[in-house]
């Protein structure tokens, strides 16, 4: 097999997009923040009612200023776009604020946690041409998920027809971990914080939205001393064109391993199989990918090669209101499977 | 961690276990009779319906004798075991003929293609001392497997949670696959033939034999000519103490790999992972083990180290009348979840 890359191009005059930062509970905002700028985005404003978090920011994106309220830099008539990493059962109802202030919002995944959330913001959708993107970056932030992307498309591994998922973590009881990351009803659970990085991934790869949930699973093995936490999870799905989807998700990993390096995609196919994750590369890269089918078997190293064409189709969506980067109807789909994942879920004694 | 092994020894005087082999649909009787001989055993009589398929297994073992007819077989009281990888539908008729001659059965998987066979089996066995052995070879022949069961009993990976189960095996329409190997009524399709395998393993790795079928699907991608034949097959198990199970099988690997060796299982558990396949090891061995836990990541040949325990059970449980190889309650277990996921499979179009 020949492997060719086309490059993600910065879109637009650098500094074109001004954007600003409102609730930084996840540490995924600071490459949030470094991904729009590498692709045109202008930090302008970083707001947070505690004002650790926003220094701790600024830290970063020394242009930035620290504002004293939300709601100063919802009028700013030059921001374009608000992201947030704010607790996830408080994205929907601030993206609603933002979205009715006229400005498009860019929300860490889960970014709703009920039904009831999602309804409301299709609601206020109806209303503005403006748009409510959510990150899930397991996908969006790794080259050789959209290379894999283009390889299936290109009929790499025939018809896909399993994708298998396991993301393990470490957990490590520690100072960024409050309240809320151990309350399932702020977090939206394993299945919902988690569980929605790789039913994204299910619903983008099956190439089908049409996809049920067949059966779930939670856990509290190791974790007693937070009743409201699950440190493992798995679900099944099925996809009306017949993709089959088997999803694990934990906090298990041994501590040495520091961080989710157990994490892999396996796209199988008719005619071989995509494999994505770190699992494959001795330097820790998580843009590798393993590819094996009737040609041959190939490791191919991705990072640096494609950029990350989410976020450039992120910026033009927010420059010229097109809708080329994430489609709301897919993150409702996504949130729908990981909500009813997570409620109907066996609890594993 | 520190690896020690023990190795299984010959459990008795060589040739102390006359055997004889009838039905020779499948392959898988030459390591069969090889595996016995190895324990102790003495292949004494050959029969087949087809002579050819008798002079073939003569080639292998020369002092052997071809009868010439398998009731001659029956009636010889120094033949303590019969063999057999007859057609599997017909598995179940000749234990109970074997058994009722009051000598033991150790047959080829699957053992039994029906419920019925099932309770007939049963029923014979209940009348006699005499056993009804099956070699799941996924396990029995492989030395990692073994090993494994003895790191998890020590606590190696925790609790298990998770069994992983992916194989994939080359499809080649070749003279030695005739019309049973089509034939989903006679192999007991893609789930039950192959997924048993993978079934057994479940209980066995799960230690649990209380375990449930959520779901399975069969679909037929690649070789439409044959409409009685599933090229790809999954399946969802959960068992009683909750170890989720996730199972693959297929017939769609690349015909350049020449096998079966992207055969996976992985073991989760809540303190690690066992991993058993040929996938590791580039000599292309099957008793390979790749374990990761607590304590780091190691990578272990078990070739040669272990033995097949298995098989020096199953000679001493013939010479002994014990039962400790492998019991039919399990074989039971097996073949009715294997059975019922075949049935219930939904048909992927």
């Amino acid at each position: 097999m020949k492997f060719q890359y086309e490059k993600v191009i910065v879109p637009v005059v650098s500094g074109r997009l001004v954007f600003a930062a409102i609730g930084l509970d996840h540490g995924h905002i600071i490459a949030m923040c470094k991904n729009l700028e590498v692709h045109g985005g202008y930090l302008k404003w970083i707001y947070d009612e505690n004002i650790n978090k926003a220094k701790m920011l600024k830290k970063q994106f020394p242009n930035a200023k620290i504002c004293s309220s939300a709601q100063e830099i919802l009028c700013d008539k030059e921001v374009k776009l608000i992201i947030s990493t704010i607790v996830p059962n408080k994205r929907a109802e601030l993206g609603i604020e933002v979205l009715k202030a006229g400005k498009n919002y860019f929300t860490d995944k889960i970014p709703m946690t009920s039904l009831d959330q999602i309804e409301a913001v299709k609601k206020v959708l109806e209303t503005t041409d403006k748009h409510f993107f959510v990150s899930f970056s397991k996908r969006m932030n790794n080259e050789a998920a959209f290379y894999a992307t283009e390889l299936i498309k290109a009929g790499a591994i025939g018809r896909v027809l399993q994708i298998l998922q396991v993301e393990t973590h470490t957990h490590v009881a520690n100072s960024s971990k409050t309240e809320w990351f151990y309350d399932e009803k702020m977090n939206g659970g394993l299945l919902g914080d988690f569980g929605c990085h790789l039913i994204e991934q299910h619903l983008h790869f099956s190439g089908c939205e049409d996809t049920k949930l067949i059966s779930s699973r939670l856990s509290n093995i190791k974790n007693d001393k937070y009743p409201n936490f699950s440190d493992y999870a798995d679900m099944s799905l099925l996809s009306a064109n017949g993709v089959s989807g088997q999803i694990r998700v934990d906090w298990l990993a041994p501590n040495w391993i520091n961080g989710w390096r157990e994490d892999r995609t396996t796209i199988f196919g008719s005619e071989g199989y995509i494999e994505l994750g770190k699992f494959y590369d001795e330097d820790g890269n998580e843009n590798d990918m393993h590819i094996l089918n009737g040609e041959g078997e190939y490791f191919v190293k991705v990072a640096g090669k494609i950029g990350l064409p989410f976020y450039k189709d992120l910026v033009l969506d927010c420059i010229y209101d097109t809708d080329n980067s994430i489609k709301f109807s897919h993150i409702e789909a996504v949130v729908k499977l990981a909500i009813e994942a997570q409620e109907k879920a066996i609890r594993i004694k």
